[in-house]
């Protein structure tokens, strides 16, 4: 009997990753993170797009399990913490807001295998990609790698890390989806995954809800159009 | 221009790791958490202590800077979340309470990394302890170490986890005290520390408040009669 536990946001990415977890392990369940996002659109898809999973495939159904959402919200209130001068001007010259708090990913992947450890599942299962690179040095496989090495030592468990979209393009995410689940499964993502920074869920796209201009949204179109255009 | 960021609860052990970066960093700034502690009391004792550092040495005080405590109650409420009937037989055979989150200290470190970053600190200091065995293998160094790569490759800088209490005995960390700051600091780290799990600040004794039955205060008052007892 093989557990996974999927770190899911209901993005393009999380739900790819959910569908190929789906796909290979006896049991599955999911872990979401509140962490003062502007915008709870993105949290109230969560549910949406596991219902639709499960709709889509009997086996998925059997083997989709619990859904937890984990409040982290102080953790993203660190972005009001003061910035020293020195690290202002830094952060300006290497194009970084002043909110930004680095490090997400190690505490998303940190308190999933604490809940993971609970729930008997010592494989986690997340989307990060280095290829389109967003510039967040916590998205890289050598540095999940540490992470997964840390998380091992510090529960004494083997805990792996699952990145199944780590090499691939945002095109590539898209053929993986079709190759999981068809068109029904591209359908269920562009419907109901949300991916958009601005939290627009009344722009319809051909690759779904968004504001079109935002870095998310771009990423997203770009893909799509990627893929589409593939042989 | 030296600066440290110390994992401070007000407990002995960051209590007296507050007095050792006092003693050798040019800025000295304190983070500490709240994961959903029964008793206030010791999120109470913060201020008390930073204060009295403050007022034992000149040098301390205009090196003592900011103080955060972090709200990550959301780690702690995984708590409640359920066991899996396999993993409560196990936790039960290995004598954990069935309320157990492992992985606290990995969690800690990589929000205060996140904070260090913001704050252009990259040491971070920890009173983690492998001497007198806890039981959970996140105090041990070798998880320190791999937390340690895993947060210098995820925030792309070279990120330092001092943990000057690793080898010592909890009387050796006592001698420590007295090395750093003499009576003063002992007596200041006895009266104002707190270490009691039931929160009892009304029991006084030779070695500080405390129910004195709890395994906290247990080995508090184990330390000082041996640092009271050694030559």
């Amino acid at each position: 009997m093989t557990a996974a536990l999927v770190l899911f946001s209901a993005g393009q990415d999380s739900a790819t990753c959910l569908a190929w977890a789906l796909d290979r392990y006896d049991r599955v369940e999911t872990i979401g993170f509140f962490y003062g996002q502007r915008h709870a659109v993105e949290l109230g898809q969560r549910a949406i797009v596991r219902e639709a999973m499960a709709a889509l495939k009997p086996a998925w159904a059997a083997r989709l399990g619990e859904d937890i959402l984990v409040d982290i919200s102080g953790y993203g209130a660190l972005a009001e913490s003061a910035l020293t001068a020195d690290r202002a001007i830094e952060m300006a010259e290497s194009g970084l807001p002043t909110t930004f708090v680095p490090g997400r990913n190690l505490v998303f992947l940190t308190v999933a295998a604490a809940q993971g450890y609970r729930r008997g599942v010592d494989t986690l299962v997340a989307g990060m990609c280095e290829t389109d690179f967003s510039g967040y040095p916590d998205c890289r496989r050598d540095t999940i790698d540490a992470q997964e090495r840390a998380l091992a030592l510090g529960l004494e468990r083997p805990i792996k890390v699952e990145t199944p979209l780590m090499h691939l393009t945002k095109g590539a995410t898209w053929g993986l989806a079709h190759d999981l689940g068809g068109d029904a499964l591209v359908d269920l993502i562009v419907e109901h995954s949300h991916t958009c920074y601005e939290g627009d869920r009344t722009h319809r796209h051909v690759w779904g809800y968004g504001c079109a201009t935002c870095p998310a949204c771009d990423l997203r179109a770009k893909g799509w159009e990627a893929w589409v255009a593939s042989p």
